[in-house]
């Protein structure tokens, strides 16, 4: 069973991920490139996952078999999981409990050969719908207090599986990072009465530095703090603590702006492995009406090293405004342009 | 000039390195690997560095020539520097301050094909004294409130040379990771009236399931809530706040419990890449006499990825106490063993 254990010191909740348990000679060889026709993810081979959580798909196929565009399921290997009753222990100064909480798999299409920045328009907003259906849902367990979607995509970004997809990890706690931004919000309010992520559209927008693209409601900017080369933030201009509440309009705005990112940094940079993270309010806390919700896409050109994992602080060896100024005169390439940059090297 | 910019959110700060300021087309191609004869940390090549700050060396040696055991060096390429004016700006939301700071290189033997947990336990003595020294000098300049000495080992855990080294970046002020653990600290010590790290070390001695070294005075563990495969933890058994008040005593015991650690790390694991972080009290800002410095050792068998830069929390595949039985039975090899281990494919 996995449990979580958290650091005596720091608030610093760790997976204990006992179902994928690793030994020393686990680690000696890299896991190899799955083959198409056994691709876990790909339309098809839907036996080759855990029964499907939803899917959006055309009328009258039936669950797991294909016709079927956006596919989410559980993790085959899940660090934590659902189905437990809730348990904590203090053994002297450690705390642990048992390792509830959520793990699932959005497949974000059915072709083996694409990725976000390369899909359409329509597609990314389904890919949103999904986001928020999933949210939605499982803030129904009032044991979650958090629900972290993510995207790994590349090697050395972490994913294992090259078919787009992304991941939701749902957590019985709020997390270290949620949490410190809330605190960083509540104390920007007491002092100057507005919100911090507002304020900081505001002069992005007025200032025009760093900003990469500007939709309706939504603007990707190169944050002033970068900690990544090329780091882009996507934030509604617009106060909204949640995602799980966007409406129709929101979700169209946003899908070319998150695409148009993902495409501008592929071809700005050479298609290269990132993280997104959406950064959202918790959940069965008490609404944290404060908080402004955006993503954080993290290109994965440099290596986080002992200064930045003993300090939490980081180096950035390219300058915000030349990063955005790069993203800014790159176009919004094509599906295909996209195609032909993956086939290239991938840097680490 | 490199600058400091502060999150507008959180407490984190980024150096924006300007000196060695990359475009997207820097990024296309991996970095070469040096050649033994062009090495600049080897002995015979001084003048490929900037002139020493110090080096424990031969009497009658001259400075920047042969007939050094350690040498410490300015970095080539700086994050921030030592010789600036120091002044702060406001830019609306945004707050930033130039590079003030000091980046130095610690060299770890003259012999480039050796590493420290291939050393002997006198030239990892003589190690930690390059590092208490530098830590003792640096101080002195009362801008600096931390010196954060770390090591990078593996091009997958950020060593850009191969040659066996240690980096120290000193920075003007107290960094998120050290403020978060002198608050854990500080909470415990209000709660308990004692140190969460003496507390710890206690109950790891009694219970036995997750120490892997135990030395006169210090204890090398694998903690509770490991973040990382493998991770240890090396800590004085006594509380001492200041690793630059480090005796003759610790260092003679402390050598060959680091020295152990990584040793058997190598052996256990294949001779991954790792980071290793100190963990000490700050300077120039009052004693923090309730903080108990260690050493955080962590090997890079496994990536961060969305979660983990998402939520700040960590997945382990490796539970801690298999990991600490495991690198328990693993004899602390000998400098030829290490070696050839290096010789094999390293994992990313």
């Amino acid at each position: 069973m996995p449990e979580w254990r958290k650091d005596p010191v720091v608030e610093r909740w760790v997976v204990i991920a006992t179902e994928r348990s690793k030994r020393p000679t686990d680690f000696k060889t890299p896991p190899e490139e799955v083959d198409p026709l056994d691709c876990p993810l790909c339309v098809g081979n839907e036996d080759k996952t855990p029964p499907e959580i939803v899917a959006f798909r055309e009328p009258g196929s039936k669950a797991d078999q294909p016709g079927w565009w956006i596919r989410v399921v559980p993790n085959k290997f899940p660090a934590v999981r659902a189905d437990e009753r809730y348990y904590t222990w203090d053994e002297g100064v450690f705390q642990g409990m048992n390792g509830v909480g959520a793990h699932e798999v959005i497949v974000e299409s059915p072709d083996h050969d694409t990725n976000l920045a390369g899909e359409t328009d329509k597609q990314v907003e389904e890919v949103l719908w999904a986001w928020r259906e999933r949210s939605l849902d499982l803030r129904k367990d009032s044991r979650l207090q958090y629900i972290c979607i993510f995207k790994n995509k590349g090697r050395t970004a972490g994913a294992s599986l090259q078919h787009t997809h992304s991941q939701l990890i749902a957590t019985p706690m709020v997390p270290e990072t949620i949490r410190e931004e809330i605190n960083g919000v509540r104390s920007y309010h007491q002092r100057k009465g507005s919100c911090v992520y507002c304020d900081m559209i505001q002069q992005e927008l007025a200032q025009n530095q760093r900003v990469v693209i500007e939709g309706e409601r939504f603007v990707s900017i190169v944050p002033y703090a970068a900690r990544f080369p090329f780091e882009m933030w996507i934030l509604p201009k617009e106060h909204q603590h949640d995602f799980g509440q966007i409406v129709e309009a929101d979700v169209r705005d946003l899908a070319p702006v998150l695409r148009g990112s993902l495409a501008k940094l592929a071809g700005t940079v050479n298609d290269p492995p990132y993280n997104l993270a959406l950064h959202t309010s918790p959940v069965n806390t008490g609404e944290e009406l404060l908080y402004h919700w955006h993503f954080q896409l993290m290109p994965r050109l440099t290596i986080m090293a002992g200064f930045e994992l003993g300090t939490g602080y980081y180096i950035n060896p390219t300058p915000p405004e030349l990063a955005a100024r790069e993203l800014r005169d790159t176009p919004i390439i094509s599906p295909r342009i996209v195609e032909t940059l993956r086939e290239e090297v991938q840097h680490v």
